[in-house]
């Protein structure tokens, strides 16, 4: 599994895949992943050139430049046989940690005994309305890739997705039916989660 | 609702919430977020000692010095009136996008055509297995929290944690049977996800 090979952050490896499906520039690369992987991985533009600049060092990737008559000259990136096999290897090795859930509503939601049941009401009917409209983009992007055919793997991140935003539907109406003025945790065995 | 009250960062919110519970030094609060709200909030420690600086500018928290014999003096930190109105404003607020998914995982899972079936199979196994340990160690919590009572919102932040995890769940045994040699979208009508 190539322990001993260089290794990359994620964002790397990341940046690594979106190359597979060609060579590309770095305004192409932040179109590619906006169009695609965007919604749970999206680094600033900025590390996406540094990483770029990173996969040239380490021989994962070739750069080249391409005069433009009426533009500044673009670099073009494209992955080496050396990246595929690092690609590889990483593609191998599961994360070590469970995803981090990083929550602004969830941040809110936490305190919520200090602005009392209306303000959490209101946070659960905003967080719930987010989480159907996902709901419904996901559902149209599924539409399609099920019309249009492809690699699975892309189609089940997507499911993922669905998965996740129905599970936080299903949970706001639950959790709204435990708020009443005391706020006070149900008692008795649990199983509400 | 205050629209024109200063406006600061989720996070400095969230160390004015912690400082609710009573005086703190940075370190006692590095120790409370861990022991609570840190599965979904996880700000690094010199993060979360510009925040009480920065409360103590806005005029959020006091500071005040502890001679200590043993060690070097400490700052312990107490919300002001003004900062527990200006957390109820912000809790008033619902943030206006839908969390982001920052997934190590489905980084990996989006480019697993390029490495084959066992290597997403492996991947989705181990998903499964952290999401497994995870909903395990928040079941223990939620009992405890039920046994003890207290109040709802920290209470519905572990229900939050445990319906993700248990999709997660779900999702792996439903993606796996997918997986094939061919590794393509399912044809037909969707419902998937």
């Amino acid at each position: 599994m190539g322990q001993t090979k260089a290794k990359a952050p994620d964002t790397a490896y990341g940046v690594l895949g979106m190359l597979t499906f060609g060579e590309m520039s770095g305004y192409d690369l932040t179109k590619a992943i906006e169009g695609s992987i965007g919604f749970f991985w999206a680094p600033a533009k900025s590390q996406l050139y540094a990483e770029l600049r990173r996969l040239v060092t380490l021989g994962w990737a070739r750069e080249r430049e391409v005069e433009q008559t009426d533009r500044p000259d673009k670099r073009i990136y494209t992955i080496t046989p050396a990246g595929e096999e690092a690609l590889r290897d990483w593609l191998g090795t599961p994360p070590a940690e469970f995803d981090p859930i990083k929550s602004p509503f969830l941040i809110r939601l936490f305190f919520g005994h200090l602005a009392g049941p209306e303000a959490v009401l209101g946070l659960i009917a905003e967080h719930r309305r987010q989480a159907e409209a996902l709901l419904e983009a996901f559902g149209e992007i599924e539409t399609h890739l099920r019309e249009q055919g492809g690699p699975l793997p892309p189609y089940l991140t997507l499911t993922y997705g669905m998965t996740y935003a129905r599970g936080v539907v299903d949970w706001c109406d639950r959790a709204r039916k435990d708020i009443d003025p005391g706020m006070a945790i149900p008692r008795g065995k649990g199983g509400k989660g």
